[in-house]
């Protein structure tokens, strides 16, 4: 069995990916470790996994950590992981990082849009952005991967096809993204007050959220001509889930068979990203506890607009369950391993 | 007092009139009628109102209806008010209509929209969009007023301003919402089942939304330029409220510090819209039951785009509010009367 | 007009005693107090009262607060009031302490369970228990009232009449109890975080909740008999609303129809109390956001139990809308003075 | 592979079914049936299903599904069992009936609670009640198999060790449990309404809910002691879950430890029944889209009450989940074959 260790295992993605590994037929999560609850058993956080045959949290330490384990899953705060992730690989494992810190090229805009130092350029640059159905090859060979953003995941793979048709124009990509709350994570704020959360929606970090130069980087990156977004987050009365309506102005007529079959080809023999029918109109629920990502296209003839509708879980696809497919990917197991075929519905 | 009948008063809009009219100083409501649920009194429907004293539930008769009432409020659906509320003015009552029937000017557009027969075309053009705070001389003469729909109440109060300043290209336009579920009405179908709307989200009628040319016909009758319009409705598993997020190409290089006094002068005197700090956030939680409209501007230099935020209750200003503010204006009273000034919050 | 200071404006009961006295003929919000914002406004906490004319958060000053003021709310955490209070009073105003300090008569019963120390017992005697509709002769004369707990309104309302008949064995009370998150402030903590609230139910200080001897000692004075109840709250996602099922072993065959009539004429002329159809099942949501209590009455002849269903707004009549009749009473105003008598639905 | 074959596939039970065998690896789903949908693809109602493999909707006949099938899991309104399993049964095929038409042995008792016809004496006697946990013996040999309800099973796994110790007065038992939505199932109507659902609490069918019998039927067998039940359902605004909150009177001083070794025994190797530390509060979230029932102990040494708290996920243990377990016990399998081991949390 691949021996597995988690960082983080006491918040919502380290507690997803032991969901998910646990039933994996390949692997054994062989180590938790926690800068925290360092001797606690996780059951003691977590009851709901009382059940389970886990280690005990253990404490951090890199050389240590790199012999025990093939393969070490971050799910870290922000700046965590740039010092980490570089000493788990030199000590022999095989790292995948959820949280941002790997993710851009450019650490100066890592500065400007985390507002923190970036990890050191010699591993910005080695480490392979995780996007499962877009970088497989390059996931394969990879060390370290920085396992994609939950909004990108959910915009890049709905958008890509087109951005790369060079049928839309390229500056005019809006994405209006709506997320579950869990995305914020297990800590406290009044930002995430039950009273505060429930009957209510509204849009944050209009124009500044992180997450918008990692889009245009990949992007960018799979179009080889520069995109620019406008990216807008909004949080919604609900645990998981993220839609993505993304508008692109078509810079040719487009009929929507037309893109349907772009994203047909696109797609094709990738198990995780499901095509819905044209002009349909995919709900999150319906990837609730999967690894998919549905992506359903609209064509306005009115505006001359493209609208792409894409829904994934935000804790799996959006987090762990990709982190999962990557280290399929990786270790060159069956991508579909561990990972649930059939969301949970209602 | 002044004599109020309703119209539908069995859905949620019809009761929403109930309990902001019985708190109104200066009316009382006279009437209520229903054609399904004749003779029965609305607290064998509502039981949240068995302490208030209410009219039995009576028979729709124009003749008598138009005697009985001065003001009557019709929340009906789709098709009813193109019939009934020509006869109610002709036979002396004034008409508050919350359904779609005399909204858009131009009745083919209806048809095509709407997919049914319009109204007749003399009292479309009769009709005053009551839009409140941009058509308040018209609303004050009117004899028929035809209440704006949820969503454009929001998007319109949010845009116009921009929309007049000629700042933003007018085909640029692309209007996100999301809303509560209690705009789908009271009828039961799978798409307002709980278990299939809690915990998710989706898009619906992309690009084919009836409210679409209602927009864009007050849009372009108040900038007196044509605007074209992206309108992309979501449902949000909450009861009540309407997040707008608006995005328009600034034509010209415009600061924050510039929209914000656009907006402020636009809007003063007017006690029901609420410009928000530059930059900020509203949640749709801020206006919960209250006739508010809350603003908030922000400027993208990145993209050269101006963001506009607008929340409201569906139910209050994109609805049975917004009627009440439009009788009061009709009838001379004060704008505020019988309309709450305090969200209920959390 | 009746000067009126609130101490802690920035927690929930705070400013839902701004929303009831904002539309309130006969007073005026003169004063806002808090220990940790003074100098700010309250619009900088809550956006949602930014249209209303609020004095700025002021320092608490005992004597200053007592010449300023003509009745003081004091929605403050466990032990404020305690000291502060007897203060107010003997500084001229008249004081409704909202929080649990001197609700209980038995100063070493506040110790068991409140885990603190009691007020002086002088004020512990002094003070009225508030249960508007059970105590008003007292609280027309009072000069400090100790507001109800969200539970006890609920459950009080729903048993005394019941107590009092000497129908049920005094020993068999169970009353299970399910509350939305309101109720337990706006505190940042795991245990309101929306993720962990959300999609979940769950009991909380079964056999040890705080509210057990005040329903006790309320119940037992009301019966002249003393009475032993089984309290056991439940969190439910939701914000606002607590239900109560209560039951009771009857000691004599009741027939629903006279248990019926008991509750009629105990609630005869109370405003705020709704007697429902006898075996209904009233919603939480029929109560929102108003200051009334329904009750529904069921009797089960295959367990010879009564069963009594009792809802309200934890947030209205479970503390600030109680707080507002109390003081109509105190002052002797129309006991429905400023509160509101439709509750909003849906 | 055996053979599986589902009735009622366009319900909530039906593809909860779907997602639990999906995962099987002894079984294979052979035959959809429904008596609507002939012809049609399930993802044609469920889009979220649309990856899978799966047979066309095909038409109920009685003859050719004994012969097509190993076992069949019939998840139909009340009343299509009582004559359809018979004839699978007589036709060759195991049957595993979710629906309550085989639960009570006394057809009477049906008939009063059920308000319809019972099925045939002979086979209310040969159909086996699924509790698996007290059952596993008489399931292994069944070939009719009364699934049970969500409700009691929930309610039973928390009782049983208890009523049969004899340590609680057999008259005094009082269920207060609390529901999600999705128990009502997916036929739509305004009680399942999004908005009269949301942000409110009511009970339900006080003294009268139809699985009132059940329990006491199992409890007292189980206990070869008549046992007597108050049952009072509610509906939470949640989509999944069931807590259980029972109140028994000691009629002798047990401590808690004593109790909570009463339940290990009772529950050792019993893979699915977890109990938690005494004195804890289980949340339906922890058990969410899992097989496990989660069990707390709680003593009033105040009242001399036992306070047990149970969960259950209503879809997975309360009705497929428990479905697949006796079908695994029934077929040698192993318990756990199929079954999910981690809940989804958050």
């Amino acid at each position: 069995m691949i021996r597995v260790g988690i960082v983080g295992a006491t918040g919502y993605s380290g507690v997803e990916l032991i969901r998910l590994l646990a039933g994996h037929p390949h692997v054994k999560v062989a180590n938790l470790y926690s800068s925290t609850s360092e001797g606690e058993a996780l059951a003691s956080v977590f009851p709901h996994v009382q059940a389970l045959e886990l280690p005990v949290l253990a404490k951090i330490d890199a050389g240590q950590m790199g012999a025990d384990n093939d393969v070490i899953f971050l799910a870290t705060p922000a700046g965590v992981s740039a010092e980490l992730s570089p000493e788990l690989v030199k000590n022999g494992a095989k790292v995948i990082d959820l949280s941002g810190d790997f993710r851009l090229k450019d650490g100066a805009a890592y500065t400007q849009w985390y507002k923190r130092q970036p990890a050191a350029d010699e591993w910005l640059q080695k480490a392979v952005y995780g996007l499962s159905e877009w970088k497989k090859e390059e996931i394969a060979g990879a060390e370290l991967i920085a396992n994609p953003g939950c909004y990108p995941t959910a915009a890049l793979l709905g958008m890509i096809p087109l951005a790369k048709s060079g049928w839309v124009n390229p500056k005019s990509w809006i994405i209006d993204a709506k997320s579950g709350v869990s995305g914020a994570g297990r800590g406290v704020s009044l930002g995430v007050h039950y009273s505060e959360i429930n009957e209510s929606i509204h849009a944050y970090k209009v124009s500044s959220h992180q997450h918008t130069p990692e889009i245009e980087q990949e992007l960018t990156g799979q179009a080889e001509l520069e995109q620019l977004i406008q990216f807008t987050p909004h949080l919604v009365p609900m645990t998981r889930g993220i839609l993505v309506t993304a508008y692109g102005q078509l810079e040719k007529a487009a009929a929507l068979s037309e893109l349907q079959e772009l994203y047909q080809s696109s797609y094709a023999g990738k198990p995780f990203v499901r095509l819905r029918q044209p002009g349909s109109h995919p709900r999150t629920k319906e990837v609730y506890g999967s690894n998919y990502c549905d992506i359903a296209l609209h064509v306005d003839d009115r505006t001359g607009r493209v609208i792409v509708l894409s829904v994934i879980d935000n804790v799996v696809k959006g987090a762990a369950g990709q982190a999962v497919q990557n280290m399929n990917i990786m270790l060159g197991l069956p991508e579909t391993a561990g990972l649930p075929l059939v969301p949970l519905f209602p």
